[in-house]
């Protein structure tokens, strides 16, 4: 039995989760279900694509991933389910999974044929569950939806290189529950412009010359205790999904804070690099 | 094996949602036990009461339902399971399934023999769990408990019908994850005394005469977008549990703001409803 | 098939826990998963050692804990697993497990000889899931690791008992979800030094005479209702782990607030007994 994860902004206090839940035990009584995350910011696009991106391959190929951000189907926003590296998504035609399509080409992509109803303000419970518990059952795409070849882009992710390909103009795109800041910078377009040079890292007034591969890197733990970078200290880092990350050694969003708070960057502000 | 499901107040941090799962699969190795929710905010039987009538029915026939909301016995506050719709509910009897009850005769009501322990401050895990994992194997309720006949009422919580019939007093009885308002207003109640008429809804300063199905039904697709509705924009529909809400188009409380900041309302403010 | 349980400081917005999941999942299609609490607050040992104690003994002998709170390995925060009270525990050696070990001698201990990645700030991920998934399919400690005899204790944890053993100085080692203010001071030490004396409890400017065994202990039922105690007064319990816990009636930290709100009472601050 396939597993069927959740992405979705509904939150954990409101009913949704469970109805959902409910309604794929009620058709799938062995269906193994994961919350990847429900707390997506509200119609965040780009946050959601990069929890998915992030997310979707430490699961089994043949996952059948939901996903509920601005589902709601218009004539701009169609419902369609993706067959790509090999697992499924079902979605709303938003953005949502376009880190991943941009990088591989999906094997099929379908327009869902199952109407939302009239009285339909939770289309993941109307139409996504049940297209998701038909491809568990072992159903084919062509059977839930028409070929569909508009899949939509997501935009104002990717960091712009400078003309002379001498710097990176990135942007902050995901603050996690540290307080860490994620750049749209990935390592490898890092390193294919950086070409081996130094570097500045400018985030807000701060520059940075070096950036980490783990957190405790920045600590040299030959010097005696009282010496060392410690707790409060900042770094930059390749994180674990691959993207420079600005953190705070041991931070905590509700004690010293985090990187976000004292670098005093939000979701969207920029950050760039320049190469000497 | 049925499904248990999970309906509390005690959050996500603290260890008393793992340890009430550590004790259900100590019973009941192959069991499946569900969160509907465990944010309902402290002692909120209204609430509370609102997401149960709202979840329970996605859940197959025979699932069993936990709810942790002011559950310690007192002489007023019994322990009860109940056998209503085809669900059980095992909770004290403080109204929070009462507008489940209020709709539908319950089958079998049992005040539970069990006792609390005399260091008792944890009934959801000394009984709840006990009378739950009792039904999962096949067991029936008068074993656990003597038929009851004093189930409370939820109290406060319908709309008030003018005396002339043309209007309805309504309040506020969620605020759900995007700022979204849901009244206590019914669709059938309002349909049941509008008669077809015109009406103006008054939410604060803000008159409103159209109830929509969907948030994107405020959208005109044939015009440029430039012209349209869009996010930002006040709207009521009939939600997805067929209660009146008012919303703001693609909200965030994070960030825009939902409909509950924007109009300034609050749980327990009224709405009224005013038919020509 | 043995649970694995997740006690983390990931929170439940990030892909982190779904990772996880989706990690163990792969390895093993039967496993079953259980948060016992992924909002642990940010590197915070005493917080993440009260909820561990309090809560792995309610699942099943050779239930797998894996606990990723300051999980970074160092060379003075090796990767280390535990057998103690028939249970298992992936952490990092920073006395976050403290609680169990100070009172139940291990059985077993070993450094974890998976060796961390070079760009490896997700050790849950890259170390904790393989040992997990090592032990779940019947695997033994020694295969994964060499013994280790320096495991951490959990410092500043014990209250002090005053030097003429007429007092007992505590602090504050957990806040609920209900705003619940749990000390550090359990029943059996409380009682140890009581000696069946009378004693007055120092809460900021309380001072408090008794100790109650559940919440609802503070009402008379036999008095009419509005001559009885009820929400929003103060009381002292020992709560359902057997700590002496400072409550407020069916508080909500949301609206009336909570004891740590209504007294001033933070995490870290003292809580005094005078015994008379």
């Amino acid at each position: 039995m396939a597993i069927i994860t959740l992405t979705t902004d509904f939150g954990y206090k409101d009913h949704f989760v469970g109805v959902i839940k409910g309604a794929i035990y009620s058709e799938l009584a062995d269906a193994k279900i994961v919350d990847i995350s429900n707390e997506i910011s509200p119609f965040n696009i780009p946050e959601c694509a990069y929890i998915l991106k992030n997310s979707y391959k430490s699961f089994p190929k043949g996952t059948i991933h939901i996903v509920g951000v601005d589902s709601e189907p218009t004539p701009e926003n169609q419902h369609i389910a993706i067959l790509v590296d090999g697992h499924y998504f079902i979605t709303a035609n938003n953005g949502v999974i376009g880190l991943i399509t941009s990088e591989i080409t999906p094997e099929k992509v379908v327009e869902i044929n199952i109407p939302n109803p009239e009285h339909g303000s939770f289309p993941v419970l109307d139409v996504f569950v049940k297209v998701a518990c038909h491809i568990a059952r072992g159903g084919t795409l062509e059977v839930v939806g028409k070929l569909f070849n508009k899949l939509k882009d997501i935009r104002e992710f990717a960091p712009r290189i400078t003309e002379n390909g001498n710097g990176i103009v990135g942007s902050v795109i995901y603050i996690d529950n540290f307080g860490n800041v994620i750049t749209n910078i990935e390592r490898h377009t890092f390193e294919a412009y950086r070409k081996g040079r130094d570097f500045i890292l400018n985030a807000r007034n701060k520059k940075i010359t070096k950036i980490y591969n783990k957190y405790s890197d920045i600590i040299n733990f030959d010097l005696e205790k009282d010496r060392r970078n410690g707790p409060g200290d900042l770094l930059a880092l390749f994180n674990s999904s691959n993207y420079i990350e600005l953190a705070i050694y041991k931070s905590d969003l509700n004690t010293v804070g985090g990187a976000s708070t004292l670098l005093g960057l939000d979701y969207r502000d920029t950050i760039t690099i320049d190469f000497k």
